[in-house]
């Protein structure tokens, strides 16, 4: 297939369409205001191949492109914290901070599970707050957390698994977090849409087919099946073949 | 979520923007002439949720919606023939025509594996002619195949599975398919892929999560590790919250 010339990143919906500027697709984001005082306004951002595969060897990393990575970028530049569960720290290292240093960082949350949390070995050191959070009754040796983290012990609503909606209320009204941005796995993203903790889903499709890959970008069994969930379209920007999608939940009352 | 007003499908990219006409979706699709004497141009059509699901409960048919489905049909009006494996038929009942009886009819070409052919039960009649391919080595009840079909035996690449180079070229030799459309499953999109005999993929997102149904739109370990695959993005179209994204593949020579 012949290299076609790059063009702009552009936003194709809603209409009419624009060459996104120089901040680049999301980098003039508004997000709302969170709907309850209960917790944050809670984004999902992932990537997936057009087979619907969010991970190559368990790493989501070689997915996006150079676009992606920054679209990424911008989304944190709009939240107060980023969270991963730590499924996601132990298949790839991670930098959860933003590039310029001179920014004010988002709070890196880290999730606990059941399993380690190589956190000295796979979180790339920057100048931001890390928080671990660990469901109580998981155990974490003392000499695999860096200095520095601060480490939050949350309610278990099943052994090894946080009660995510205490962990979110604890985040907003004892760290200030209005605005939290999850970036997988897809075990995590599974959790918060499923207790209806979700307002938007950010999804880039590289322009790739990764069969044989088979993780999604959300994953687990519900606990009750459930209808189908309906998502607003928000917005739709491209950047060559690669497309950027917005969408928002519906979410239970 | 309030309902929105229902608007105009629109084709997104490429630039500029516009309503569909009144023939739909692909209503006006101009589709290439093969570019190899040995099998017809081979497009895949698929439908699956924002979180990357082709199929609840096993069934394709309520992801999409009706402009979906319009969308599909006018896919099958650009093609000689509509293929789909019998795993397909033997989760819900198919229609592979088109619904004005007084048009030209696809061929409608069913793949059987190893398993049961449920043609009488599950294909419902149109005026289309059907093709029931069996590999060499399978065994078709005679009862279960209804009169009018016919029947064609192809070479098996391993037991059960039908050679698909040597297919297509017969289907293109024998049978005048010069354009073919692939509805499916995930197994034959992924077997059809990893041979470089699929030309595009026309992939409908419906604006949904469906976690917990683990079908994706392609299915199952290639032969050996394979690089991904680059796809080249056609068109963008819209309808609503649905949309619709039409890809080159790249094959390799």
């Amino acid at each position: 297939m012949p290299e076609r010339p790059s063009g702009p990143p552009l936003r194709l919906y809603p209409l009419p369409p624009r060459e996104v500027g120089e901040n680049g697709i999301y980098g003039d984001l508004e997000l709302p205001a969170p709907g309850s005082p209960a917790r944050p306004y809670v984004l999902i951002n992932m990537v997936a191949s057009v087979d619907g595969r969010a991970s190559v060897a368990g790493k989501a990393s070689g997915i996006g492109d150079e676009t992606d990575r920054r679209a990424m970028r911008a989304l944190r530049s709009r939240v107060d914290a980023v969270m991963v569960g730590a499924g996601t720290l132990r298949a790839e290292k991670l930098n959860l901070g933003l590039d310029d240093p001179d920014s004010r960082q988002p709070l890196a949350v880290i999730l606990a599970g059941s399993g380690p949390v190589p956190l000295a070995d796979r979180l790339v050191e920057s100048s931001q707050d890390t928080l671990l959070i660990i469901p109580s009754g998981s155990i974490i040796p003392q000499e695999t957390i860096p200095t520095g983290t601060k480490v939050l012990c949350v309610p278990a609503s099943i052994p090894g698994r946080a009660d995510l909606p205490e962990l979110l209320e604890i985040l907003r009204s004892d760290h200030g977090v209005e605005r939290l941005l999850v970036e997988g796995g897809p075990s995590l993203n599974r959790a918060l849409i499923d207790e209806n903790l979700t307002d938007e889903i950010f999804l880039t499709i590289a322009p790739k087919l990764l069969s044989g890959h088979e993780c999604a970008i959300v994953r687990g069994d519900s606990p009750a099946p459930h209808e189908p969930r309906h998502l607003e379209l928000l917005s739709v920007h491209s950047a060559d073949d690669e497309l950027f999608l917005r969408y928002r939940l519906e979410n239970h009352p």
